[in-house]
């Protein structure tokens, strides 16, 4: 963002004058860190004693057992609606009808108001897929009640999506254990 | 990473083949996420029973009082030793002593090898700006001890450190809040 960094700086970044009454963010790119960013707002949020609820749209319980199991006794209301990775699935219909479900589950949520943070989990790979309509997404977000703050993560945001986001960043690849042959980890990769 | 992500994957990703006993990890560049993604694996480790150190070169308990509280409640050794943005400080030789404090602290941690995640928060700043050698951090993290999984945040990571990460993101900024003049917020951003 800025130039060199050798130095240490002397002011203070820029402060914005607008309280926004909530905030929608986007966490994108092909690298590691989009979810688990989004985990590490729900920890944060938790912190602050908000409700905070996951839904997850493609990852399986199993996948994602640890932040699960770690969210859930901290009280978050975790929906793990995802049959699993697509290549996983048995029939495609069914995956559809799953995402298109916690599409409906996390409309809800929203409309609801209840949860102070509602984090949308891979939920651009429906959107791309068009299992579910970017336009109807896109809406619900904006329309949210004023004190939900949205996170959704996944590769490729659709352009209607980050235009409605207040922050975006794109999680890029720089190199990657599996690129050197290193199997994922229990414990860090999942 | 891939080109067209409109249809659905119909193959697995590839599969590392190598068993890594510990990874280093690097999540940097200039967007949002970098510390989250960091605490989102602290979760992640914790919920594998871990035990996990994190230590704050730079950013004062108050900033992430958020973070801290849920981790040391989890039971996270957490180390904040900075003494709050540098911007704040009223004598530069001070931040300096008490990243150098830290480093020495994270040395001893990780040699020690009790810990299976040890988190340098922003220790890319220090590294930098010389107040602590990215020569001695980097063999120090080359030479862990073999279960000792790594991972440094910060922006603008030096080359030898990401030589010798196994997983390296760049968290890029598309858009951020504050472009737009909102204040930074209570339970999102801190």
């Amino acid at each position: 963002m800025t130039g060199g960094s050798s130095i240490p700086p002397t002011e203070a970044p820029p402060r914005g004058t607008t309280r926004a009454s909530s905030l929608v963010l986007v966490n994108t790119g092909d690298g590691k860190g989009k979810s688990t960013a989004a985990f590490g707002m729900v920890m944060r949020a938790v912190a602050r004693q908000w409700p905070v609820a996951v839904v997850q749209f493609l990852k399986s319980g199993d996948w994602s057992v640890g932040e699960e199991k770690v969210a859930r006794d901290l009280g978050v209301d975790w929906f793990a609606l995802g049959d699993g990775f697509t290549w996983d699935s048995q029939s495609m219909d069914e995956s559809q009808a799953i995402a298109v479900a916690a599409w409906e589950k996390a409309a809800g949520i929203i409309a609801d108001g209840t949860h102070r943070l509602v984090v949308l989990d891979e939920i651009t790979y429906p959107m791309n897929w068009d299992w579910i309509s970017t336009a109807e997404v896109v809406a619900a977000i904006d329309n949210r009640p004023p004190d939900v703050n949205i996170v959704c993560t996944g590769r490729d945001a659709p352009a209607e999506l980050i235009e409605v986001a207040h922050t975006v960043t794109e999680m890029r690849k720089v190199k990657h254990a599996y690129d050197q042959g290193i199997m994922a980890r229990r414990g860090i990769d999942y």
